[in-house]
């Protein structure tokens, strides 16, 4: 089942839709969960009636007899505007050493066997066309590419081996950071914080199942691409992530429940094969530093593009949508 | 105004009450808005009607005839049970240097000129009088006094000048603390997660007026009271706070706007003065520290009693209620 959410005048929460298969098409699902905050509140006892709309927007016959909308990402929200808790992880350790080196910090001890994970904010997520309005672009803006999973209530101490019973829905997501302030929270012992603007997310959330055998062993088995400016620059595959989302989970866990809602992210898709790019810009230039002993590729500068889109080995498919968005001066009368 | 949120099941946002200035009586603002949330994203438009309550509660003829329910502390949860943002510095430079001293991490530069500011978790917050359910007591269960506040939609970049201008109602709350956990996530530079279990709050919300003097410079101006197992742990004042909350919102804000109902909270109260005692056990333990060579008070055990309450210089009044939890041994089938 694919979700999205709209955006909606006076409801910060947006309007839930229920999205074909094929991302051409949606319907309201207004009238079984007005968000999709308050269906995963209500899983078990919504989940059967949005099926029902799934199969009703698959069928051309049902779509035309019951009534659906053109499925118009420039129109979506973050699948969960609003949230109650943000986390993510930093699962794939070759990232993990990469911004080590970058933000120049002692190496951590347990980097394999303990996941690193920061609260993120929930309060305001950006859609996927949504403009990325920031300060100054002297802070070293980046992105972040990265999937994360959507829970249910998850108890206090659940085990890795039953964590994901609680997964309701896969995202995939634009974690933006601000380098310039990265070293000196992370060294602060606090943190990140100034370092994480606004969050975005492709528009379509798909409960696991939709995603076959690309999702197993609790990771996504995909590649994240990603442009800049319509120029290539990366397709990790996310199956390399050493800490699965069953771990996280536990980690995340350890001391207190997870209501649901609760959005946890992989970190930034990373593997080792510098042939096949970079999610996020510190990444490639730590790579070029290491090469050639200095940094070439720029932060963006205001006026850029960043698009994402998930993608399987051999399929065209892109079961989340995508993430396109521009970097703009935030100038307070229009943000 | 005070405000408070009756539980209510199955409604993970409760249901919102106003209170009356004495905070025996209360009265049913659904009416109005639902839920606190629901009324701090339409604040504006709700504040009158909302204050048209106050006076029916804080009249008993009015009552009397208007309806009104005895105000009982113990059926609340936190003012806000779960928020979209849960913000946390630490704006008492005293805390701020015991604790690297706890820690035995190296100092932070600018410690006195840039606030410490850490995102916590905003999706289970725990109601005044509810049990907290914790793994171990080799964790090190702690306490942790503060104040905070909680905003409406503030915009990116607003100044300290402007920032008290968003704040919509001041809270008190245990921050609950697990100590064991606190060095390799501060050495991490992810900052803290499973130091951090569910947060507490006193019943009521106060908008700031209801504060009168109390409540200037954007500080809270009263002692936090704590007592562990009925006896004195300490009575800091919190007009020793460093940064302002007018700072901290400036600072949090810094690059990305705040939503409203995001919750901003002090630090723990802390004074230099040892006479006045603590907010939180680690401190003491630094303090005994510095005095003896080693700690001698230890952290909490299951079962053990913590009650934090506000109270001004002269004043025998108690405007947001107490705290009052027992730390309880976490079991899978009753939390």
């Amino acid at each position: 089942m694919k979700l999205a959410t709209l955006k909606k005048k006076g409801h910060p929460d947006g309007h839930l839709v229920v999205v074909s298969t094929d991302a051409s098409h949606c319907v309201d699902a207004s009238a079984v969960a007005p968000s999709l905050i308050d269906a995963l509140q209500r899983w078990d006892e919504v989940r059967p009636a949005l099926e029902q709309l799934a199969q009703v927007v698959n069928n051309a016959a049902d779509r035309e007899r019951l009534g659906s909308l053109p499925f118009e990402p420039d129109q979506c929200a973050a699948p969960l505007p609003r949230a109650v808790q943000w986390l993510d992880g930093s699962a794939f350790l070759n990232h993990s050493h990469l911004m080590e080196r970058a933000f120049n910090v002692p190496p951590v001890a347990n980097l394999d066997t303990i996941p690193l994970m920061y609260q993120g904010a929930s309060d305001d997520f950006l859609g996927p066309h949504d403009e990325v309005p920031l300060p100054d672009v002297a802070d070293q803006i980046d992105f972040e590419g990265e999937f994360g999973v959507v829970l249910a209530d998850t108890p206090m101490g659940v085990s890795a081996e039953e964590a994901l019973d609680y997964v309701r829905l896969v995202v995939l997501l634009n974690d933006w950071s601000l380098r310039a302030f990265g070293p000196r929270e992370a060294k602060s012992g606090f943190g990140f914080l100034q370092a994480k603007p606004s969050t975005a997310f492709a528009p379509i959330a798909l409960t696991p199942d939709e995603l076959g055998p690309d999702w197993r062993e609790g990771r996504v088995h995909l590649k994240l691409h990603t442009w800049r400016d319509g120029h290539w620059f990366g397709h990790p595959h996310a199956g390399a992530m050493h800490f699965s989302f069953a771990e996280l989970i536990a980690h995340a866990a350890r001391t207190r429940r997870l209501k649901a809602g609760t959005i946890l992210g992989s970190g930034t898709v990373s593997n080792a094969d510098p042939k096949v790019g970079s999610a996020c810009i510190a990444e490639r230039r730590m790579v070029e530093a290491v090469a050639s002993g200095s940094p070439s590729t720029p932060f963006l500068h205001f006026g850029e593009r960043v698009r994402m889109e998930a993608r399987g080995e051999q399929s065209d498919q892109s079961p989340f949508g995508v993430i396109e968005q521009t970097v703009v001066q935030y100038r307070r009368s229009q943000h």
